[in-house]
């Protein structure tokens, strides 16, 4: 079955997503019976292009290795801008790649609200209407009678979401606690290994780990983010950005600290959790020493894991990359995979 | 929607499902829409019972406390054997969790056969026809146009096989490795505290973890098993049972074995691999020093562990229950669960 794309957003994901589909194009279709065909992209910055016949992805690649926008790039329609695609482009899917604001959700809130108005599919990566309003983008799906994956937004592709709700079906997921912000894991990793805090910040920023500003990283916040999505959608109970405990994160651990820890065989770890207590979410995201016995103490660098805790099954815990592009658009494609063995079954 | 199944086999998992079902079949009707009801059983030492209005699982599980077996049950048919409870009973889904052979596939290949010969679903935790007659199955399945979910067969309920399937689809998984036996893992553990391998073995048959002939998971022949379940399904490339590589699993460690590692920061696992090598599927199962900053080697107890090796998304580990009754009980509620969504997205 054919699933034309509307890619709103075209940086780090959005272009993965592009790659991926150059490299695996034909075996997705001879595999799955997925064909997956960008009829649209629209990107604040480089653009916007949309042709009904499909986009070429490795052309639109190639375009911007030598051009700074898809200006230039030939398409029967342009400069659409987001909204408009969404409205416009002829696609059953809308893939939501675009910038992030986990505080206000940002113009990604009025793309997917577009998007469920408009009757289309919708694949995001996107925190930001997920932790701003998660209840209100479940229900906006449910009612316009569309799928709706967001896969992407936690742990990158490493299958959280999906598992949880697909594979775990039938246990009570009464909580879960790990390690769901990577720059920091990296950061106390390498700190473990000799580095002062401001040492590891640079060398994170350096590899692209941090952005310039890392507070969202450091304090917690992009970590709370994803606890307040994991506790909206897996654990089905409302919780607020403002209703998790942070303290200062990882920014007050010094060398001290960790030789201390180190010598009573623990480690230094920004724990997310998240559980629920007569019925209501208690959440944080707090610096902790676990003991190396603990199974997210072996949770080193960059990687992420999280460990739900089920009535049924007692603890599950899945550990796999936390960010990148490859790893994030890979969360695109298999949601859209999903969506694609969905609507396959319903039409038999 | 109505799910009726007849249970072939009522030991330990069968009335595990049971339970389950006492406990919270309202609940999974009102949260999924899926209403499970037991309509025959069919058990070669327990006997047999059917009753195309439902049989009460609660009454069944009561039945047994006080009697040797159900043949005193009062149900209006009784004493079908296996294949005419398949044949015969009302009822949309197989649920074959009799005893397990994986040298031969036992009875329950032939049960599996018979379910997909008269058009039924099927959901088994049962290895052995999995192990001895992977693509049979799956043909079988396939043909017949059913649903099949054998998701028990490796890690109890622990989503490995669904998680693969379903959310890592889109990835090339090009090999795994990891703790597949729990009974191994639990006496590895012990021996580390202390345990002679006798004693650590006596422990695990007491507890009832290891059977009175510990052959099977001492030397690898279960775990070898689960490597041939997932090289066929999860890989998808034909491998035999006895194309794995067996040395002489965990019984010739000794404590000094063990001290030797520890000395060395390593510690002594049971690993089960196989990975893609020319297009052909290389697997072994071995005793082996793994570093401490490993990740299996945080795996302790009767926990198991597996990681998938992938392209898109890199290593994903998945660590869990390995074995007991609830957790396998459970991977049977889940795959119904699943079998039910399909069903239901194919009348929308």
């Amino acid at each position: 079955m054919q699933l034309r794309l509307a890619i709103i957003g075209f940086g780090v994901v959005g272009q993965g997503v592009a790659k991926i589909l150059c490299e695996r194009k034909e075996q997705l279709k001879s595999r799955y019976g997925a064909d997956l065909i960008i009829t649209a992209i629209s990107d604040v910055k480089k653009g916007a292009v949309a042709d009904p016949q499909g986009l070429d992805p490795s052309a639109l690649l190639q375009h911007l290795e030598t051009h700074p926008d898809l200006t230039s790039f030939p398409a029967p329609d342009r400069g659409w801008d987001a909204l408009t695609t969404i409205r416009k482009a002829d696609a059953d899917v809308v893939v939501e790649v675009s910038w992030t604001d986990v505080k206000t959700g940002g113009a990604a809130l009025g793309h997917l609200r577009e998007a469920f108005a408009c009757g289309k599919h919708v694949v995001t990566t996107n925190k930001g209407p997920m932790v701003v309003a998660p209840w209100e983008m479940l229900e906006a799906a449910a009612r316009a009678g569309v799928e709706f994956r967001f896969e992407g937004t936690v742990m990158s592709g490493t299958p959280v979401i999906n598992t949880a709700w697909r594979c775990l079906r039938g246990c009570e997921i009464t909580g879960f606690s790990g390690i769901l912000n990577g720059t920091t894991n990296f950061m106390l990793t390498r700190m473990e290994q000799g580095l002062t805090y401001q040492q590891a910040l640079e060398e994170a920023q350096r590899l692209g780990y941090a952005e310039a500003d890392p507070s969202g990283d450091v304090l917690g916040w992009d970590a709370a983010g994803k606890v307040v999505i994991l506790a909206n959608t897996v654990l089905r109970k409302p919780l607020k950005l403002e209703e998790v405990e942070l303290a200062s994160g990882i920014t007050e651990i010094t060398p001290a600290h960790i030789e201390e820890a180190r010598r009573a065989c623990e480690r230094w770890k920004l724990v997310a959790q998240a559980h629920v207590e007569d019925g209501k979410v208690m959440a944080s995201v707090l610096a902790r020493r676990v003991p190396l016995s603990d199974p997210v103490a072996g949770v080193m660098g960059p990687t992420n894991a999280i460990t739900f805790r089920t009535d049924l099954l007692g603890p599950v815990t899945i550990v796999g990359a936390g960010a990148g592009q490859k790893e994030t658009a890979f969360a695109v494609i298999s949601d859209l995979l999903d969506i694609h063995a969905t609507l396959v079954a319903k039409q038999a």
